[in-house]
């Protein structure tokens, strides 16, 4: 019986490597282009921390993977990377402040096992942690809709503001111990529909009159029953930002509750244009100091890596990284081979050479198939010679070199990619 | 009581993790120009693959993270990335061969912590599977020694070969139930010392003619006892390789045994010049088998990153992403701000803008303490102007602009890098 992956988690073979690699690099490099700068921290942490009151609470447990160590201490494996990025500002007090940070790593997750939902999967994350201002809102989601273009994707941003929709709701008669409630059922209304919606607040005795207004989505409408607030400010503030610089991906979305508690004031989260939720975010202004920190604002969002990986992987065409395929035909030529790679790699060029000892049809095929531009056979003629042929494998054109002219042949190389 | 890393995990801060990653990116750099491309397996695996023989064996359980899930599955921390390479080639026989890839993450080990030990830590590998001849040995230690030196690093490469130490062993009457235990102790001699090895090997009653072969180091020397043999040919066919490129740091080092079981030919180790091994490898021609895998041979290397890390750490200085920083004087400022920085990130420039509302005077600490090259003040007569100066921050001179001669401003950033 052969081994397997464990269920719910899967292998990146090279070609969806590969690929996924690149939207880590995509991510990465519009991250650092805003100046966010990179964090790791282990996979491993403190059950204490994972269960903390203001993250998952006890009732993490049925949806993590924890265990005990040797020494009986209770750890888990981390299941989002906020937490994580929580636990380094509250403990290093002495890191600049604002603390701008990227995270792209795994995190776990004990769920049943579907169709594109995974136990492992890999977040992209960026945070600011020190600015109480609605301009971090704002950078996070220019980062963030930045990203999206730059991999291609058609895409809606919806915002709304978790302390305005509070507000909402109690002016709506919403009872205070209903609101945890109130907010779960209409997170589902993408998932459930109006109707469902408006038949589990009636269960649950809650009044309907908040549906109406979040059905409405105007703040105007809105706004006759809570009177302009801070939070209705900050969520204009946050709307205007984004028109100012033309992000017409954005609308507001009043049914946008968030089910994680942390958050307490704006929210945004973003979907494909008919296509699932890629990324989700908001401002915790409380987390940090649970955790034993400093008083300090917070607003961040995480990237599904594996669901930008899903929606692109049959699009996306990564070529191969090398640039010239050497085929030696005898053990001598395998010496000269080695070496000739090693000058070009110097320059820069991704070399591969034959290990196998294949004939020149193998070699050849092997070298069509993974697309290499450039392919160069090496036999006693050529070590004779001291010169080589280079084949274009897109034209089939040669060309010959000396073993002396390799920064010709670089020339060469440079010039096809 | 502030939350902390779990014992023997640590945080990499931002200068930090940018150092590491800086490590990791001249890795992948210097693998993908070889033709390696990556894999991705996920961090838990089923303990059964884990503990298989010729991996881990049973004994493993006391060295690594294992735990039960909900479902009562016996899953573990991998402790290596050459066991989850194996499964891989092992269960996917539609991979092409030869299968080169490299990867770079994190591995797990329940070792008592220690300075410089961890129970987290990042390892990269190389490892091709299909080939049985010395040149893709060749190729891994070529790759090896090209990455040391594009890092900076001196360092010193030992080679050995499994088989043929096996062989010496007999040939000098160590009999074959005392063969594990001689090579246990022979691995030991760089810590322990000569003496002590032969305390050891006198204390198991294991013939010491073995150690006097050890000690003399040349197979000259040695083939007296096995006369020639097919693994001494593999030895002396890879030592020949790396002579032929000039690869100085290379030499035999037949106490070299490697003390995981599953080495079935050529090993290696390299060292830092008078420091700690960083990485070490070898042939493992019947591991992929065992799991069930067609009969592959395969060979590989392993580098300790944490190792890399700390040995460059204090001596690795590297820059801001950052290009410019934008201080907005206003909110109007602070909204002008966000459209040009994105402009200028549309041209490639890193570009961050002050979210915090500081004054002049802390922004400009702060772009200094980060090392940002330029900086730009927006207050109300530039909206005005519509013109923003730029101070270079090394010379503190300034150029005027236009808000827009954006491509102008691009030029003076990128000349500047």
């Amino acid at each position: 019986m052969p081994y397997q992956t464990v269920k719910g988690m899967r292998d990146f073979l090279p070609e969806q490597a590969k690929k996924k690699q690149f939207i880590e690099d995509v991510l990465r490099k519009v991250f650092e282009s805003y100046g966010y700068e990179p964090l790791q921290t282990p996979i491993v942490e403190e059950f204490d921390l994972l269960a903390a009151k203001g993250s998952g609470g006890e009732a993490i447990k049925e949806e993590i993977y924890w265990f005990k160590d040797k020494s009986e201490r209770e750890l888990g494996l981390r299941y989002d990377l906020t937490v994580p990025f929580a636990r380094v500002v509250a403990t290093n007090r002495m890191l600049q402040r604002p603390f701008k940070r990227y995270c792209i790593s795994t995190v776990y997750r004990y769920d049943r096992p579907q169709a594109k939902r995974y136990r492992e999967f890999t977040q992209a994350d960026i945070d600011v942690a020190g600015v109480k201002s609605v301009m971090a809102d704002f950078e996070i989601l220019q980062a963030s809709a930045d990203a999206m273009r730059r991999l291609g994707f058609e895409f809606k941003i919806t915002v709304n503001n978790r302390a305005f929709l509070e507000e909402l709701a109690r002016a709506c008669g919403v009872r205070e111990e209903q609101v945890k409630d109130a907010f779960r059922i209409i997170d589902k209304l993408d998932k459930i529909g109006e109707k469902e919606v408006r038949r589990e607040f009636r269960e649950k005795g809650i009044d309907d009159l908040l549906l109406e207004k979040i059905f409405v989505n105007s703040m105007e409408n809105a706004k006759e029953k809570t009177g302009e607030t801070e939070s209705a400010k900050e969520l204009a503030e946050l709307m205007g930002l984004c028109k100012a610089n033309g992000m017409s991906e954005v609308s507001l979305e009043l049914s946008l509750a968030r089910g994680l508690e942390y958050y307490t004031g704006n929210v945004f989260e973003i979907k494909l244009k008919e296509g699932p939720s890629v990324g989700a975010g908001g401002r915790y202004d409380k987390l940090i100091e649970l955790y034993g920190g400093e008083a300090t604002p917070a607003v961040g969002i995480s990237f599904g890596v594996d669901r930008l990986f899903d929606a692109l992987e049959s699009e996306l065409i990564i070529g191969p990284n090398t640039d010239v395929f050497i085929a030696p035909l005898t053990k001598e030529a395998g010496i000269e081979a080695t070496k000739i790679a090693a000058k070009l790699r110097l320059q820069g060029i991704s070399v591969e050479v034959d290990l196998a000892g294949r004939n020149i049809k193998k070699n050849f095929e092997y070298a069509n198939k993974r697309g290499i531009p450039f392919m160069i056979v090496l036999g006693e003629n050529e070590l004779k010679s001291k010169k080589f042929n280079v084949k274009e494998m897109s034209s089939g054109k040669e060309k010959e070199f000396a073993f002396t002219d390799l920064n010709g042949f670089s020339k060469l190389v440079k010039g096809h990619n």
